[in-house]
């Protein structure tokens, strides 16, 4: 059996798209086709959806559902029309938290409000770019500056999770790849040290980095699995001697990765 | 008036901030301190949680919000128990669907399931890979790789916004900036020409773009607003000239910029 699932939106859709993903999730035995549409502004584009909601309701000779956090009354009204079966995100909670606020919502008055503010997009856009400047270790003098600097083997996931970092909570985080030339040496990098507090560790298993790292450079020393092994070994070494907080990805979408760092290193969003 | 909201979850917690933030966005008059709480998986963290809602309610002497998305039974009886006004977020839709589904979810038999799947995670850490690679016109080899290429003056929002592409969407997305020389010759760039159906252009207010300018390099001739004029003005007239579509960021978040980009070119999430 498969369903058709709109989200929609008059602003980027994220909301309705993250929450309609997480609620079909717990669908395991229905195949979803899933379809975003944001920025449904005008009632031409209102109309435009109606026809393809209904549609897919012919297709599938069962009602699409359409997750929406639409504000405009009118656009609303519209969308109605269609064979859908709605959820009315916004609407379902604005009217029990205006009791309890005690308050009007702008969505009732039928303004929207975006949830973005302009300080918070420069500190994420300064924090991508400390992220892209201070990447794989290729410049340490910044160090002073990073909220946090994340260390690993090559591969392990580090310059993803600063980009998310930076990208989501406004992070600057630094990283620095752990070489086998730091691993002889007993002891930190000279580099970290007098940034002990920042470091945070990734760590993998060894058989998925050799499969990372074989898509890069196929047969090598580097990316056999005997090497990655005894990498993660010493890296693991160290961070247990070092005191080191570290977290193991290999589960992990860089989503969850980024959380767990935040989480245990109490680091804040910025705003 | 202060109120202090949660937003909780036995996961990342990433889809009841994005719904409890949008939510609250629209009650303007009220000012909240907003505290996410991830990974409350166990009944330890969850007495802790209680813990921390009884005493924001002392301190506010009112209830505190509770947005949640906990999946596990137990967990949410404890945090029942605080002093919090709770917004069940799963709870409230899943019984709906399920009934217009006609299917149990694994939220109700007590169940969690992640929504990320490991197919979608590779795609995206590859094509992080692939805007890092193929950042600032640096390496032009790999265009017939990408989805999409961004071009526009040099701080006009191209890297963060190819990067979230990349972590949201999975879309691989390559970034050219236009220069002086570029303008000169009254034609695409040579290394665009090519893939001309793959471009998208970005441009902003030059009184912008030399504030952005003016912190990279301070009082010189490519942050002075003469120059971002001019840059600006044809820029835009190559993009019309050559039928590029394009966008002005200006008053847009990263997210607002790639969701529109999505909706202008067409592209799909890669999964």
């Amino acid at each position: 059996m498969k369903r058709t699932a709109f989200f929609i939106s008059d602003g980027t859709g994220l909301t309705a798209e993250a929450l309609g993903h997480a609620l079909l999730a717990q669908f395991e035995k229905i195949e979803f086709e899933k379809i975003t549409v944001p920025y449904v502004d005008s009632e031409d584009k209102a109309h435009d959806l109606v026809r393809r909601i209904n549609e897919a309701a012919e297709r599938d000779q069962e009602r699409p559902l359409v997750f929406d956090t639409i504000v405009d009354k009118e656009i609303r009204k519209t969308i109605d029309t269609s064979e859908g079966f709605m959820i009315d995100i916004f609407g379902t909670f604005l009217n029990p938290l205006e009791q309890e606020l005690n308050s009007s919502s702008s969505y009732t008055v039928g303004k929207s409000h975006s949830i973005d503010n302009e300080n918070s997009y420069e500190r994420r856009i300064e924090a991508v770019n400390f992220a892209l400047d201070n990447d794989d270790g290729a410049r340490t003098r910044h160090y002073h500056d990073a909220d946090l600097i994340l260390v690993g083997a090559s591969r392990s996931g580090k310059t993803p999770t600063c980009l998310y970092l930076a990208l989501q909570y406004g992070i600057k985080a630094a990283n620095y790849p752990i070489t086998e030339e730091d691993l002889n040496d007993q002891t930190l990098p000279t580099a970290l040290k007098p940034h002990r507090e920042k470091l945070f560790g990734l760590t993998i298993e060894p058989e998925r980095l050799a499969t990372i790292r074989n898509e890069r450079r196929p047969n090598s020393r580097y990316s056999s699995l005997k090497q990655c092994m005894l990498e993660v070994e010493e890296i693991e070494l160290m961070y247990k001697r070092e005191r080191i907080p570290y977290l193991n990805t290999t589960a992990y979408s860089v989503e969850e990765i980024s959380t767990r760092i935040m989480v245990t290193t109490g680091l804040k969003r910025h705003r």
